[in-house]
């Protein structure tokens, strides 16, 4: 080595120092700065997070952006890695968001377990690509079993089956995503796909495109069937694919929030009249993002399969409820999915970005096989070849190795604390006066609303242009409860629009909550409730 | 936290023991072992990953398959995490690929700088998520900021334009994907928006889909034309937008092998001919990922503006030599193009899976916005928007922070050592008599093939029936070649197809050289070449 930076001093002045910084620590100092901060990350996590994360200052928002507006790249470098994380840890950390705060529970990103931090950063170190075997080797073994064992989570085939496609290199029960928009992306893709059979002069949609398959089918229409409670990645994907977002047709739901069947099967005879439109797939959710609520997943199986249809199960929230032995029944139908979406970043409490997709039929994914002649080779074991994303960081890795540390029995713990707590959060609300819930829990979300006790009188009797009033009048309070909530930094709920109850016209303010933490506790949540109140009462003076 | 230990414990037997796994390290002689491992790899990395990473085993993929078999997630934890990330550097490093090592060229994957393992835990341990304000605060500030960074580095308008777009909320610069694949998605399916105008009854392809543009627009086809060694991630948008691949049409290469502007030109007329056919791109390649080639970006951008055709450039690979003075020059035209891409985990040493996507124009991500009512609002900074992905974790503060420790400068001498050893390979490839250099290093990617004297000879008198024999032995002497040398295990180069002069009709196999390892001598490189001769004579005994 030495020759070499002698060699290439010549020819660049900072040649070492840049060489220093590739492979090591610059000086004893910044060594032991770095191992203060590292240690305290890697084993004080949530310590750590406490103490130095979340919005500590009153700032507004245009006030922060006015402190990053700098757009030029500096020549040199400005700092040394120890005062890069010294500043991020002075300056970055204090305004970023405490989502592991147990009184966080707005959203679906949370604490997340602090062994992840170590299983990320050996992850970053190894640097794998899984998209081609010769940049990742073992860890294309790894992923294959790992998808299997997730597959069989969700399918339950046989010993048969698995040891056949466990390390099938001519076959896929699943593949990774960077998260449940791509991975719901990755099945509506597939679905379309199979949805148009050769034709003469026509081979694939893949190939020859979405005009030519309308017409090589006969067809003005392709459309997606799914409740109104669908993601949003899912109109996403409509765009994408281009069958047009609004092909994506959201169903009502009936008095249980969950797709309206009778309404489904209407729309199905509806559009199956003119012979014009071609339903690629009916999607389930099974935990939807704002109520936590479950379709009834076995009848639309059975709707699916009546028709001949692609049926796709949401299941980017709900899935590892599957490893709980005592709610995994709320999921009874998901086997019969012909595919499956999982987020990782979700329930399986991994960092950031990480999802997952299966499918029913092992062949499934060879809808969307692509080869180039450098890399991903056909014949080979490849995993590149039928992805959506291109190079992949090794993933399966860190599911595989949590699954390891705390066994299908300690993701249930958490599940289980989610639902129970929830439950008890529920009846806390329905105690209090000055709140209605909204939505029970079926998981671990509800939603809630406050409203005032002279407002809660005269609904009763109200017509329905003073109802329309006192709408507004609640979803403005709740509205400035949410924000002032927010603002003031120590706990934090959501917020979404919902019909109160199945007979509303008006979709109103409802805050929202998710219990994912497991350090969150009934005592927090009540502390919550208190605060809303305190802030209710403050309102009005 | 302790009454609520006492209240879950009686309700679940171990919930104990899982909020210790979620909070802290189980033990001190746990916590001993993962100082020691976690300290190798953030304090020695290269030493680490050369001692411990990289096939050091002669094992077959069958053989190693068959030990990944079990499809069982376990009901009880299986080891402590100090055991699993002892397994891990014991079993799985072992037989995973040292893409760090400077002897690996083969691919786009190489060594990182230490720090990158640094801040990728940081960033693991903040888990904010960028989609929403809510759950990121400054780091979605952040992200405004470096996303500005590096469109300046592009397309370089002048300090109002950044100060009015930096911070704005109303517009995007560009937007994080999760690498190239998604990037160059994100970059067409603007293209393929904005390529049809709102008409009577149709609003816009993303709405109403990809059938009802053409004949709104009364048009059979819409394509994209760029050279024949276009990255396969085109194609593949090309299938997932509704295109068809078939109509992400190669335009041949010429002489220099980059896209051949005549029968560009050629095609576009053609294309024009019936009326029927938009043509919604036009792509330049800077750095093909075969051959390192960058397209004739300004005479490119003519022809764009010309036909008022979107001119994309996939810039994945050669985008960061932007930041060389000395060669930025070869980058040229790429300030025209309407979209860039540029990815993170090649030539800006992040960890996998990061890329980027800038536009010109600060209103083109207004082609795919999708809100949704618990999240991302309208109006609000939420950067998931605009965005393909859904939730993702902060990789602007991995770029940020490296741009602070690096420099433009430093980046700027890797890149400059990259070009300048792979001309100095090519140099030895030439004076040695039994290689031929293919294709020279435009910038650091190189291909070339082992050439024996006999059937050079040969070649020079052959007929076309025995051109083609001597090619196919040829072909299967560099296929053997470098399988050897990857089970060997010591050093690597991949392989691909190409023509070996402009007027061959066969596609040789070549062998690749990827010069991205700033530790990677030509020293190193003539070891390779000595490699590879000693494998050839032992072929032929």
């Amino acid at each position: 080595m030495t020759d070499k930076i002698k060699k290439i001093d010549s020819l660049v002045a900072d040649w070492q120092t840049l060489h220093r910084v590739f492979i090591r620590p610059e000086d004893e100092s910044s060594r032991k700065t770095l191992v203060k901060y590292m240690e305290q990350i890697l084993f004080g996590l949530h310590d750590f997070l406490n103490k130095h994360v979340g919005v500590t200052e009153e700032i507004s928002l245009v006030k922060l952006a006015q402190e990053y507006t700098d757009t030029k790249i500096n020549k040199n470098p400005q700092k040394k890695l120890a005062d890069v994380i010294k500043a991020i840890i002075d300056e970055i950390a204090p305004r970023a968001v405490n989502v592991a705060s147990p009184y966080f529970i707005g959203h679906m990103t949370s604490a997340i377990p602090f062994f992840m931090v170590h299983l990320k950063a050996i992850t970053a170190a190894l640097n794998q690509n899984v998209i081609k075997l010769e940049t990742s080797k073992v860890l294309s073994v790894l992923e294959k079993q790992v998808l299997a064992k997730l597959h069989r989570m969700i399918f339950n085939f046989d010993d048969d089956f698995y040891l056949e496609h466990v390390q099938n290199t001519e076959t896929s029960l699943g593949v990774f995503t960077t998260g449940g928009t791509t991975a719901n992306l990755t099945a509506l893709w597939i679905a379309r796909n199979k949805s148009f059979s050769p034709k003469e002069n026509f081979e694939s949609i893949e190939k020859n495109g979405f005009f030519e398959a309308m017409k090589a089918h006969n067809l003005e229409k392709a459309v997606v069937l799914v409740s109104k409670r669908g993601h949003f990645s899912l109109r996403k994907a409509g765009g994408i694919l281009g069958l047009g977002n609004q092909n994506i047709i959201p169903i009502d739901v009936d008095v249980n929030r969950s797709i309206d069947l009778e309404k489904l099967e209407r729309k199905i005879k509806d559009l199956q009249k003119d012979k014009k439109t071609r339903i690629i797939a009916i999607i389930g959710i099974a935990g939807a993002t704002e109520t936590g609520i479950i379709d009834p997943l076995p009848a639309l199986a059975d709707i699916c399969e009546t028709h001949g249809i692609h049926f796709h199960v949401d299941a980017a929230w709900g899935g590892p409820v599957l490893l709980s032995e005592t709610y995994c029944h709320l999921l009874k139908g998901i086997e019969r999915a012909d595919s499956v979406t999982i987020d990782c970043h979700k329930q399986f409490y991994m960092p950031m970005s990480s999802g997952m997709v299966y499918f029913k039929d092992p062949k499934a994914l060879d809808q969307i096989v692509y080869h180039a002649r450098y890399v991903n080779r056909p014949g080979s074991v490849d995993l590149g070849i039928k992805t959506l994303e291109g190079s992949r960081e090794a993933n399966s890795l860190i599911l595989d190795s949590a699954l390891k540390i705390m066994g299908s029995r300690g993701y249930a713990l958490m599940i289980e604390h989610g639902i129970e707590t929830a439950r008890q959060f529920a009846d806390k609300i329905k105690q209090r006066n000055l709140f209605d819930l909204v939505t029970p829990p079926q998981l671990n979300i509800l939603t809630y609303r406050l409203v005032p006790e002279d407002i809660r009188k005269k609904l009763k009797t109200a017509d329905t242009e003073e109802r329309q009033k006192l709408d507004a009048r609640l979803d403005d309070i709740n509205i400035k409860l949410q924000r002032i909530q927010r603002e003031a930094g120590k706990s934090f709920v959501s917020r979404t629009r919902l019909k109160c109850s199945f007979k509303d016209h008006h979709n109103s303010v409802v805050l929202r909550a998710v219990i994912m933490n497991p350090m969150t506790t009934v005592e927090i949540l009540d502390e919550i409730l208190d605060e809303q109140e305190s802030i209710f009462h403050s309102l009005n003076h």
